[in-house]
């Protein structure tokens, strides 16, 4: 019978089971693979590969749908604003990159926070006197999914917990489990307008609660947070001593008759880590530009955090050097038209879904208020509607969705309670 | 007396000593924080954050040369082509990325590990009959940096170990021990050209050997190993059944008496990771534009590899959207001149380097065969020479060098033991 040692790569318990004969020669046999014997092949994917799972992105790069030869597909997935061409960027946009091109200035490597000149830009445009920012508080990244991964990174450890909103954008547990972190979901209130559950928040508090992540405006519920809810939050914040994480990629993408407030011009004390970025508001996700804005007037961050921060950021060294180089002319030029625009078609089209489905049996829609969704519940999950899709397209998918609905709604009996995130 | 309870946020060893006075009610006071009890902010940096140290990056983005008013600052410490302008990307290059700006088309979201037809168009350039490539064996990265830190990821386990060259790449280490993974450098051999210490290398591998990284053509060493050697090396992977991780980012950099093999080309059952991107061979570093060929001719990768590698992309989302539209364009139309052009300068500035620095007492260059370096040995520890930088710098930096070693060379008994990477 032939004597092996294992290759155990990975862990073991999925390594084959073989009969292990070793002549002891009494020192470093276990510690070294040994010569004249055999190992095997067995390679294993990482427990952190395992532990990682997008389901937004699992779904959406892997969906294969069969073709209804009847139906033309309507993806109301994806929170991609460029998916139908409705929504193109503006012209002022992709000049700023071209030019940037042709000065040949920013090919090379970048500091891996970003350019001084670009962090000073950031800054200066997100600069205002209740919440002020320097060059040093900006750190750019590799999108916003980025900007989150590395607040999380830096202010959780394993083991530690995070306050996640319910609903809520995926990525935070996403990123969150991959790193051990515990996901503690606090309920939104949908007949409050997408409120956070105060008192729901603050009972999640313990020790172990690592950073709180407020997400304004909301991605999937399509909400905006007044003045006075955010100072509400803050106070949760405060009392606990818990520094928050602030998801607002849709700063600024609010319709009309409401008002964006950056969570940090609201707070004196509370450290604030807050994510931004050009995906959505400049309507070009796929150039990967994010940001984090460090906010932490009471020193309670301190140095570590920021050398924390950069020092994660020097794992992969930042984002893409001609996007960075354009920023300041980006930040600067596109017209503010353009934003208006996009807002009016938003919210067009948020009206228009709004008033579709409210009119079906079983769909209790809610109005958003800015970022580019719509939540709909009473239905045991909710679901959510990307609104960005054209006039025409949003109408036949809601026509379709009552058709669904009437078919298949049992009545208010029929509903369980209220449940997602599972 | 006041009562706290301690807020610990990190670990807690940091946290502020404190009496801590609780009444117990009994059941829940450990798990939450108190009401009425006032907690303290205690912010900390996670532990990951601060194991993560990248030297280069550290120096680099915190460097202050306090300048010397007699002589301008030559610096020959980055691996950056760019920095002095003689070694510009080809205008074709840039012209793809202004054509995919034109074209409005990549401005969303592409899948997690890019493009379909980019992934196509990696394949394609790279496949050959003795290491073929579809799409599917593509994953595009932001940077080689993040195909480095994907690969390690997946392969590798907190506990485990992997095999690094010395001198090698700082990179590496950084990565591996902000994962929580070991190191085991393996020495390569300057008398030999920087060829491994085949023996060294297989006395290190144990039952946690993830896997062992390949640096061909070498940074800091630009050295380009033979076809014989990478078999040999591919030997001990096959014999040991430890997969190989090839940074190959200076691939095809080679001079021309010279060839690259690419290790996958050798090997017909050691599962390789290959890392590459447009940064060096096109002279654009700060692009981010990367990417992970997955050999694996014996399937012992299999499935798990590949959807591990696939998870851990959906974090952050793949590289600009801009570039990525370019690639294929940008693989197909870039003409051969410019990378002639480029080794040329390369060769020609290595040639002028090595015969100045041959010339100085105390200094032992080894001729580099590729990439963009070139080490001295002999002082107690090596140092690396850029040589991107133009030749009348290149010619001035030497001549420094020459007058600081005379200074200070104190001969071959002055010296100590080779010492690196500490």
């Amino acid at each position: 019978m032939d004597s092996y040692l294992i290759q155990v790569n990975g862990h073991g318990d999925h390594a084959p089971m073989l009969d292990v004969h070793l002549k002891s020669t009494g020192n470093t046999i276990s510690a070294g693979k040994v010569k004249g014997r055999k190992p095997r092949w067995a390679v294993r994917a990482s427990e952190m590969s395992k532990k990682t799972f997008n389901p937004v992105r699992a779904i959406v790069d892997s969906m294969k749908v069969e073709p209804n030869p009847k139906k033309a597909m309507i993806s109301l997935s994806l929170g991609d604003p460029t998916v139908f061409g409705n929504l193109p960027t503006n012209d002022e946009v992709t000049r700023a990159v071209k030019e940037v091109l042709d000065s040949g200035q920013c090919n090379g490597y970048a500091p891996s926070v970003g350019y001084q000149s670009c962090r000073e830009a950031v800054a200066a445009y997100y600069n205002c006197p209740e919440a002020p920012l320097k060059a040093q508080d900006v750190i750019l990244t590799s999108g916003c999914s980025q900007a989150i991964e590395l607040a999380l990174a830096v202010l959780a450890n394993p083991g530690q917990n995070i306050l996640v909103p319910r609903p809520g954008f995926s990525l935070y547990k996403t990123l969150a489990l991959s790193m051990g972190i515990e996901v503690k979901l606090y309920n939104l209130l949908p007949e409050k307008a997408w409120e956070i559950d105060l008192e729901h928040l603050e009972s999640l508090v313990d020790e172990k609660t690592a950073c709180l992540i407020v997400n304004n405006p909301s991605n999937p519920c399509g909400s905006v947070f007044s003045k006075s809810h955010l100072q509400e939050i803050l106070a949760v914040a405060s009392r606990q001593c818990v520094p928050i994480l602030a998801d607002e990629i849709y700063g600024d993408m609010v319709f009309a008759d409401c008002k964006y407030e950056p969570i940090a011009t609201l707070s004196t004390n509370v450290p604030i880590l807050s994510c931004g970025g050009l995906a959505k508001r400049w309507l070009v996700p796929g150039w990967r530009m994010g940001w984090i804005l460090i906010h932490d007037r009471r020193d309670i961050f301190g140095n570590e955090i920021r050398d924390g921060l950069l020092r994660l950021s020097q794992r992969i060294l930042g984002p893409c050097t001609i996007v960075q180089g354009a920023l300041e002319r980006i930040l600067h030029r596109t017209p503010p038209e353009f934003y208006h625009n996009t807002l009016s078609i938003l919210k067009s089209n948020a009206d228009l879904c709004y008033a579709a489905l409210s009119a079906i049996p079983g769909l209790q829609p809610v109005r958003p208020a800015g970022a580019m969704y719509l939540m709909c519940f009473e239905y045991p999950n909710f679901f959510r509607v990307v609104i960005t899709v054209p006039e025409e397209m949003i109408l036949e998918a809601c026509s379709r969705i009552q058709e669904f609905c009437e078919m298949h709604y049992q009545g208010a009996e029929g509903a369980q309670d209220l449940e997602c995130d599972k």
